[in-house]
């Protein structure tokens, strides 16, 4: 067992994504103290019972942390004790107070794993000190999330940076939250196999294909890498910001995103200070969410509680 | 010549148009002490001149304001004392420092005019009270302004809230500012002719006979109140408003404007909290940036200077 002077006061960041959960503990000061991620079966709250042992194992290691903050798929509540909208998926999510349900002393900060992914940006990654910056994750659908003046875009009910539900094609069908030809249906990988007529499931081997100069991917990811530059120069002119950060996994491309994606938000971007605005790859990884969660939580610590700043 | 103790003090509010000058002087409580509104040419800074002779003649009759603000198109600097980038129009706006050129012995406060607009519809308008809310002025062009979490969105540049500029149609032709198919192009009255086929260059024209049941008319009417569901549709999902507030020549159309609108977004808004977002009527007509303008003024002797509130 560990002796009193052995622990050090540490933070807890918890993201629960939609199958693994991932926790960083790091001290006052942003360092990583230690980090873990697990998979999990979205069934019968299994989830719940994960994040639970997680953090009786750290309890029993480290002590209860000075502050939790977690991250989950769904609508924060205004509160920040909850999760209060989450249809369709973890189940037994939508309502859940954290803190009780841990036994925590204090109120744990919960948010939204889109926001939370960025503040992880804007705290220790790629987004660091950038005062207007917007993020969308390219996974199977498309994430996003704003930092504007400095703060987090909430929005009214908690919802604002649903970047990915913005139309590019109004004569297109609907997408799972209502938008017709949205930049989620143009680039997500949940619509990849439709989009090329059977032949990918995944982006990976679009992109392999397409760098190896194979015709059909090579127009069919050109064509996914226009409409996502039209939809970040939508973004860009109701956003203005510094820098558009991408991350999850389509965003591992590399060169054969950003590069073609720079040429073809050049023939729209409006540039009114003469220069475009930067394109960079995340830099957390799938760690980001963990990190904005830990952020919330030592914020919370300085008077922050109920706002959420980066 | 009025006595000191008939002189009330007063804040100056100054909106420069594309064709007219319209100012407010206002109260430290908001109440108008008068207005005015004056034609101006494009040429030569005659607009300047005018401003001038409208701040000398107020001086004249009531003495300096306590403080001014000034709305004008163009993105205003940072500082908040010049507009830094308007180009085509307006010669000799961009750099034009306010508080030199008038002589006022304060920081003149300059800041666009539809960020201005939402402005004064959140001081006295129908966007009181609102932390979240999001405007379109709907013209010759799309413009707009929208405050989240109770700031107004500047960005980086002071572009953010160029609402009219998102896609709607990725495959059309580019906009003034090169978006493809943006919501500017699909109801602004610039391109009504060519929505139109010739037949109409007044939205006002076209409502008229679709009001009356006239097919095509009905139908092109129809298309375009589709359209700008479709972008309200992003953008909440974008910002989260509590409510869009609709303002400009167009939004005179009233319930053949805001009914078609409700029903057309009814099948694309995402409504995670059962409600729909509001959509309402500016209320402050043309002189919503004078007063926001005066707003700021208000607000910049509260050591409010150099950031933009509501």
């Amino acid at each position: 067992m560990n002796t009193a002077s052995e622990i050090e006061p540490y933070f807890l960041g918890i993201d629960l994504g939609g199958s693994r959960i991932k926790t960083v503990a790091v001290n006052a000061v942003g360092e990583t103290l230690e980090q873990e991620s697990i998979p999990f079966e979205d069934r019968e709250m299994e989830w719940a019972g994960r994040i639970q042992e997680m953090v009786l194992d750290l309890r029993m290691r480290r002590g209860w942390p000075v502050a939790m903050g977690l991250s989950a798929p769904g609508l924060a509540a205004r509160d920040a004790r909850s999760i209060v909208h989450m249809p369709g998926r973890l189940r037994g999510l939508e309502g859940l107070d954290w803190q009780q349900y841990l036994g925590f002393p204090k109120p744990i900060f919960v948010l939204n794993d889109a926001h939370s992914a960025l503040l992880g940006e804007a705290w220790i990654g790629a987004a660091q000190g950038l005062e207007n910056v917007f993020m969308l994750t390219l996974g199977t659908g498309v994430g996003g999330a704003a930092i504007v003046d400095g703060h987090l875009l909430r929005g009214h009910l908690g919802r604002a940076g649903h970047l990915g539900h913005i139309t590019l094609d109004s004569s297109a069908k609907n997408d799972d939250v209502g938008t017709p030809g949205s930049l989620e249906m143009a680039i997500g990988n949940k619509t990849l196999r439709e989009r090329s007529q059977g032949r990918y499931t995944s982006t990976e081997a679009l992109v392999r294909d397409a760098r190896q100069g194979e015709p059909q991917a090579k127009a069919l990811w050109q064509d996914s890498v226009r409409s996502l530059a039209i939809g970040i120069n939508s973004l860009i002119n109701v956003l203005d910001p510094e820098a558009v950060i991408l991350g999850g996994g389509i965003a591992q491309a590399g060169p054969d995103l950003f590069e073609w994606l720079t040429e073809a938000l050049q023939r729209h971007e409006w540039c009114p200070a003469g220069l475009g605005v930067r394109i960079l790859p995340a830099s957390l990884g799938d760690l980001a969410g963990a990190y904005g969660a830990a952020r919330q939580a030592i914020l919370s610590q300085s008077g922050n509680v109920g706002t959420v700043s980066c």
